[in-house]
């Protein structure tokens, strides 16, 4: 069974004026909600504010905990002690939170945040320095993984829309989807930015102690870019499947780091950017 | 004649194996290139770094103008004193950077950077404390504006197509543009990150002259997300078009700020989001 992420506060009515051909009227209709989240790592010490995100609300939790994963902050589950959720009012808006405690000493985490300060919805180098401190990590090269039948990955496009809804299919979210080798869907998240879909998969993986992803593939309802790759990587999924174009830094990244790269997977065709070595077709 | 933006360095040679219905090939194929860039903001007392961002090469010296104005930092084309390019090596990597010298006094610079300190390919809130910081700046409650003709609209997605050429059009670049109410096409901009091609749109349209942008009309390849109206409003443009869906934020914000927000144009219909009273058709 796919585990499902429904959640009523994803979208939100809009009375719209729809013009077809000539002719104007008004109707209501859907958009998906972006709304600002903060990310606090607590410590024994202190709590610190890490990140405003724009995100599309749902499955804070494991946005929040799969943000601290993929960007090293947090390396294991056993490390995440507690995660409460909330928010406050302030300016006169309500501004939500999710408050990650770990049980990290301090200093170490200090060393960890060095490295990877702020964060967006669609983005995750802001305030980086350099492009060094962006490739290192939790980085594994890898050239093992599980070899995939092309035919598998031929109906993961369909399954994902499946998994979406409606609503999302229609272009409304980004998604993320976990599948096992033969194409069985495991969970799909969404949200306005693709960053913070695959974050809340992550986070969901890691909750439900599934880290490493050896055995998984990772599918993305848009582009592949380069951080999409290192997300992969820090969860150690060695297969990562896009519908769109992955960019240049996307293919050199995963082919730095061992991952199968898949692109444009469209009906019965896709393009494999990097580690085609784990697609199997039937002249193998 | 539409302003080009053509340059070698957006795209990259990628050797990928297509499996077509069960066969694999190997082919020669183009990725659109991600590179890191440096923006500094030079004023008589110092040089400081504002961002790094993940961009496709070209048009660098436009990206960070209209970076630098979207975000409030520089007001005016005429607080630009010279912009360089360059680069310089490090860690053995190249790292390409844009120093944008301003005639701005250095305290007031400092207290426009604190209300936009960090920036990203894909996102403009980065480290911004609240979200009234990024709602505040140039923004003017504007009813006015062209008005025009639902038919105008009906022809965009196909000219922002034949601006962008086959490679950018076939889904590895995001694109905006710029049109006259008419539909004439003036400039074409591209990028991995949807939020740099409209900053290099909006420079291209600051060192031009043009701004403010009272009448014209923005169109962008994707969906519009809130930093999209927002980077629109500073520009002062009164109408934004989307291929995709709108975010619930964006609708907000465009109700808020008088802009006309158009979403899911394609073929001959679309949805118009706010500020349907520019919108003429047949039956007006």
């Amino acid at each position: 069974m796919t585990e499902a992420n429904r959640d009523d506060r994803e979208r939100a009515n809009c009375d719209i004026v729809v013009v077809d051909d000539g002719r104007a009227f008004a109707l209501p209709d859907e958009v998906a909600v972006e709304e600002q989240l903060e990310i606090r790592l607590a410590t024994p010490a202190r709590t610190t504010q890490l990140a405003v995100t724009m995100r599309t609300p749902g499955n804070d939790r494991e946005l929040a905990a799969g943000f601290l994963f993929s960007e090293g902050i947090v390396r294991s589950a056993g490390e995440i002690v507690r995660i409460d959720e909330g928010s406050e009012a302030r300016n006169g808006s309500k501004i939500s939170f999710v408050r990650v405690a770990v049980n990290v000493d301090p200093g170490e985490t200090t060393s960890r945040l060095e490295r990877h300060f702020f964060a967006s919805s669609a983005c995750g180098v802001c305030g980086k320095t350099d492009m060094e401190a962006v490739v290192l990590g939790k980085i594994v090269e890898r050239r093992d993984g599980p070899r995939i039948d092309a035919a598998a990955l031929y109906e993961l496009p369909q399954r994902l829309a499946a998994a979406q809804g409606v609503f999302a299919a229609t272009g409304g979210l980004h998604a993320a989807a976990l599948f096992t080798p033969a194409g069985e869907c495991l969970a799909v998240r969404e949200d306005v930015g693709r960053h913070n879909a695959l974050d809340k998969l992550i986070g969901w993986a890691l909750l439900d102690g599934r880290i490493p992803l050896h055995e998984a593939i990772v599918m993305v309802s848009g582009r592949a870019s380069f951080e999409l790759v290192q997300k992969c990587s820090m969860a150690e999924a060695p297969v990562l499947c896009a519908v769109s174009a992955p960019s240049s830094m996307a293919v050199s990244f995963a082919r730095r780091l061992g991952l199968t790269l898949v692109g444009f997977l469209r009906g019965r065709r896709f393009n494999v950017y990097a580690g085609a070595e784990r697609i199997v077709t039937d002249e193998d």
